[in-house]
């Protein structure tokens, strides 16, 4: 059965006058080595494609779509899976990635929230078999429900944080079981309202606590998967924990937990704690921890999580430098957390969003890719760094020298003069690279 | 010879109706257990206070002192010295910070930059010898100077950090020749404009090299001042590296630096990052860095450091609650990083600016120390998080369990329903305080 | 029938130790000639009150209400009405506000809506007529249902124009019927979410177009009430088309309409756009459009309208200090359109919100008319724009000179100097009046 | 003599590897029926390209021009309009905008001033007949001194006023001399730092005045210049009058001035106030006050004005769009108000960052003369909002109907059901706009 009155999308080319076709995006083109498809890793966001029906904080649902027309939970569940199998294929999109409230509707036990699990599971890893498709990563709901309603881990209800293990315990199962590469941990309410109640202390050795159970339980199940955490500043909490890379760099050393976790960089959380994309990506990529992308965008004069569909070919292709940079996703990918706006609420405009995003990154791929052949920016760099090649930048760098020994180097000669940092002469290259790369 | 000509300010209680008294600020009255003067220890910011003459991005000097009629530059800076007394006097603040630049003017030479320092620390001695007055910390200006137009220990050029490297140890020196109890880093353009033509790994890579000279040259000459890290997220640069609390104890524990390191802790900064004042003093005292604190107030709707003298009550009970859940200062204390405003151009302004801050954190002590004592919001944390001193939760905090109990628990046991978090209560309660107390 | 468990809340003073009172709320109490409860003429929101259950982007309700407890969507909504009635007696609050849609479920068509509006209406009118309370405003909710996703009066499908009117027409009707004082007009989705679609000078002629008809109607059928445009800068739309008092100004000013609206201030509103409360309130004073306020505050770190209840001393003092100025409410108030935070879902904490507003306000009230009484800072300005008053100043004021005249002023003598503008004093001087005032 | 080193930069296409040409900008293409130089009518901003050297609040200059090296004032002002002249035929702009204090130093008295300003604009004239380039607009520089530091028609103080006035006349005075085609009012401080001390009302009374005298004096001297005013919403103070388009027209139809007052739209200026720059320029088509454009860019992520050099295509393909449908420009045009970054200190630099702007202007004006032939944009919102073109829609556009015909109307028709606003679609096409137009 088909859920869209729409056939598979392919690539014709950047003069294509059909809206329904990719226009960057071809698959099978090698990049750098790899193919487009191999090197971009695009995963379909269960949650906003198959289960965002327009509300706001404001408004009602919008979307009407077929799989939803049925009242019964469980039939609902399995009709999703088959509507988002049929979008992925038809988007040819590799991956997907989900939570576990997403695929399966919270029973009223945790007994039987576990058991709907079981019984979707079975029904995606059909589907699985039949198209091919993967699992990116598996994460839990652990803020929706009401009981998260003081957090999760961070909960100051410890029964919370038991319920919240279980969750995770079984997520990470499910995730196992179909295969997920990666296991994410994004802390929905781990935050505070106000510091007038709150032990910030307890909270965050608690969620350490939580984590060190999850990387030995899976050492105890034998789940490979990358663990990830999702950097987010704010929103729903007015803090949340895990604001920014550096944040949970400092929470992973503080406790001893650094070997274990890579991120999800979330575009739009970058911007929400006023980082460019490119600098919560630069920061994984130094630190060697950047683990997947959470590809969308945000509206840089609006404050709250717009999660919109990635279309700016700059960010895209800056993006897709330092990925690159970092030696391209090995278990991560692109997964598109993004939701059509509210008012695109025809089936067809979730086609149109993903040829946009999908479209933008394939060309910030290929920008990128030209950028790196011709060292356009890297040959600049190593140039601007080179005193610290010889002379007394080597020694600095080899722990040769101390404040004496600089101290008498600069008594002796000064400073050496300094070159323009050529940041306009630069953004006007990499324009031209925009524009000119085919 | 007197520069001002206005008496010492004296505590008059909160009815005086003299512009120039204390009306909150009583040194010597003990508040838990010390006196005032001791919990605040107040410090005068050198720059702000003998050198800012209301210049602004659109505009030149707005003020004209006493102290800076000669055109003689070493004759200027030692008139300032004693301007710099008499205020600190007259305002009985017990300490002062200061940047060796705001001392004495910089020379042709690094050679000559010493001498003339070395000439002025003399003069400051003195003073200090006859007014008890102390030194709460020094600090290098490695920003202002052309040739740190791209970074000091971050520049590309390596000379530049050699020069950086050599006026530190001389400020490190004259701060240990001042009795400096601290000394202080910020990172004044340790950072960058654009990513496109930096190495983020490298030059972090240096300041880190930086610091360990630092901190291996304070062992080598007996200095014993504490070393504090100013975090600050942006300007002069588009991205400070030292973003904020979190970010700076990420950077400590990578480069194995975070035993020598403190924080310094300034509201603006705290504000331009996105955090409330109160988040980074409690950041920085969960983690056991909370140094200092440099006092002053940024505006909400402004993007830029506007530096303002504090005069907001509940921020100054909030931060003095943090500080003296830390313990109280040992070390540091607060120093007024705060300007009068450009059209505040008159210098009996200084008074009035002093006598705002220090009253409003001498109220901001009595309230907090108030709400210490009556145990109000402490009690209320104490039993929000109970359920951790017994039962599942107590096991979780022990380590006795991991998920597989957890989950056992859970299905067994559901979770307990949680309380309200009372957050207009506890606001209310905290207005109550902070109008009431005496 | 009793919903809520709790007392009537009296005035104990500011030294009561019972949580369940007013400490500065003494609604008999005179202030500047009028009764606190005249000055400050609260008003509940029904929708924050009795509707609000805890949803936000992130999770569902945290609430559960016993006049909820039924099925029977007409049912429910007349135990609301019970419930928002023994609130506000209990509350002492005089007045309540309302949407069409608060009060009565929206029907399957327009006709079946607007009958159990009128069901409703006559229980509401039963009510206040027991109680005494009042209506301050009614409007109509055109931004929620899902016809409304591309505006209501700015919507590009002229039917949805059609029936907005028609929902404001009735809207009118029924706050005339309950004797409404003014009528307020937010423009809940009349924005854009992105100017590739929008023809925006055809959405605001059309906005301007249903303004006009509404004045009309109000002519035609009698109805006095103030009509009130709040002004709101974004969200949920991108941007939303009344951004500030000053946009809404251009706006009435552009199509003759300048007449018949005054300003519903709301304080989150105006963080949202970078402005302070007092700002808006100062900008709609200065153009006479002050007409009433929705009493909420924002959290100035986050970007999104969150509708705290207003506990900052500061903002009240100010607030009602610009109120004063203006003469103070004449068919305005206070609404508090303020919610209480998602973790405050007991029912008392509807209590204690509302006395931690009240309360607050209280406070503003008193200070402000303390300072107004004592002329602080009205004497200041008046000195300090004293050369208007005479000479050269005085000719500027009467218009009877020009640039050539005061160019000869000018070459002949220059400028006076200037004096300081006194901020930090000032501060301090308030600082004494809120810490002070009994 | 030249001051650059540097020939005159020429079009060699987007292929060209030539860092010192024009890829897109080539002055006699004709785009739209009208050559590019037509269209974009360029201008040199005097300041920010001759007097800025490299200072910023933390730090001095960094620049070091050949023709800054002599100490007599006036030579080096005649040095100066010899090097922007240079500059201006090297890079083929056609036009210089600049402020009094720009061109001539302040002198001691007014009436020295105003002599050095008729000596330096007999050397522009000279200059302006050599070369065929000419005045797009003049100012004055009514914030930096500082007897302007409460404002300058908003100053606390009369004789500043009138001081104010007499700038003005003698800078419409040269403007007019000098051919220039608009008059720029930017109310350098005409704004608060804080309403504890401000009576606004009387301040913008005061601002009316003056502008009504400007009008009155250009009468009477017969300049027909167009009087701009440039918005900006903060810095250097807490609060610009004229905050955006809306809030200026808003003043200017209270006073009756608005006949004679366009809007001078600065990019970074409107995303300080948190529009889009095609949101500002949006508002001033509609409201038929689209005058000129200060074309820069800021950073999203920060609060202060950056004014950097604008390069985004997106932006300039979305700013030309608004001005081409306003129908070009007349006497406006394309002024960089842009500085070089603080790093970027070499002459050349100036050469690159024109480059960049003018080369991401001329793309710019390409892809949006593209959209418009297509009509892509354009038809899709014909379409949108085809239901005012008939029916009750173009009842409601022709006044004939009110709220009793329009609830008629919609009991018995309900609403028509909306379409998609398709903003995925559409920005997936821009995309291949900017991406694919040659």
């Amino acid at each position: 059965m088909a859920y869209f009155n729409i056939g598979k999308i392919q690539y014709e080319g950047p003069q294509s006058k059909n809206p329904l076709s990719f226009k960057y995006y071809n698959p099978d083109e090698v990049v750098m080595g790899k193919t487009m498809k191999d090197q971009l890793r695009f995963a379909m966001s269960y949650w906003h494609t198959l289960t965002y029906m327009g509300t706001d904080p404001f408004g009602g649902t919008t979307m009407s779509r077929d799989w939803d027309q049925t009242d019964d939970p469980m039939k609902k569940a399995k009709e999703r899976v088959h509507a988002a199998f049929e979008f992925m294929e038809k988007m040819q999109i590799p991956f997907f990635c989900f939570h576990d409230q997403d695929i399966a509707p919270r029973g009223k036990t945790l007994e039987e929230t576990n058991k709907r699990l079981d019984e979707i599971v079975a029904v995606i890893k059909e589907e699985m078999a039949r198209t091919g498709i993967k699992c990116l990563w598996g994460t839990t709901n652990a803020f929706g429900d009401d009981k998260f309603v003081h957090g999760a881990g961070t909960s100051c209800n410890a029964t919370v944080f038991a319920y919240t293990a279980a969750q995770i315990k079984k997520a990470m199962e499910i995730t196992k079981e179909l295969g997920g590469v990666n296991y994410v941990f994004w802390g929905g309410r781990e935050g505070y309202e106000t510091l007038l109640n709150t032990d910030t202390g307890l909270e965050l050795d608690n969620l350490a606590r939580l984590l060190q159970m999850a990387v030995d339980y899976a050492k105890e199940i034998g789940f490979t998967g990358q663990f990830l955490i999702e950097p987010k500043p704010k929103e729903p909490t007015k803090h949340q924990y895990d604001f920014d890379t550096a944040t949970v760099l400092a929470f992973l050393r503080k406790y001893n937990l650094q070997d274990y976790f890579k991120m999800n960089i979330e575009a739009n959380h970058a911007t929400l704690a006023q980082h460019t994309f490119q600098h919560e990506l630069n920061m994984s990529r130094i630190n060697n921890v950047l683990g997947s992308v959470d590809a969308n965008t945000g509206d840089p004069m609006l404050g709250w999580d717009t999660d919109q569909f990635p279309t700016n070919v700059y960010d895209t292709t800056l993006a897709m430098y330092e990925i690159l940079l970092a030696g391209g996703f090995t278990k991560g990918g692109l997964n598109f957390d993004s939701k059509v706006r509210r008012a695109s609420f025809q089936d067809d405009d979730l086609f149109y969003a993903y040829i946009a995003g999908m479209d933008a990154f394939a060309k910030g791929l290929k920008v990128a890719a030209k950028l790196l052949e011709d060292g356009v920016l890297e040959n600049f760099k190593a140039e601007r760094y080179a005193s610290y090649k010889e002379g007394i930048g080597k020694d600095i760098v080899e722990g040769k020298v101390g404040f004496k020994e600089l101290e008498a180097y600069a008594l002796k000669n000064g400073t050496t003069p300094n070159k323009s940092g050529r940041q306009e002469m630069l953004e006007s290259i990499l324009n031209q690279y925009i524009l000119e790369t085919k």
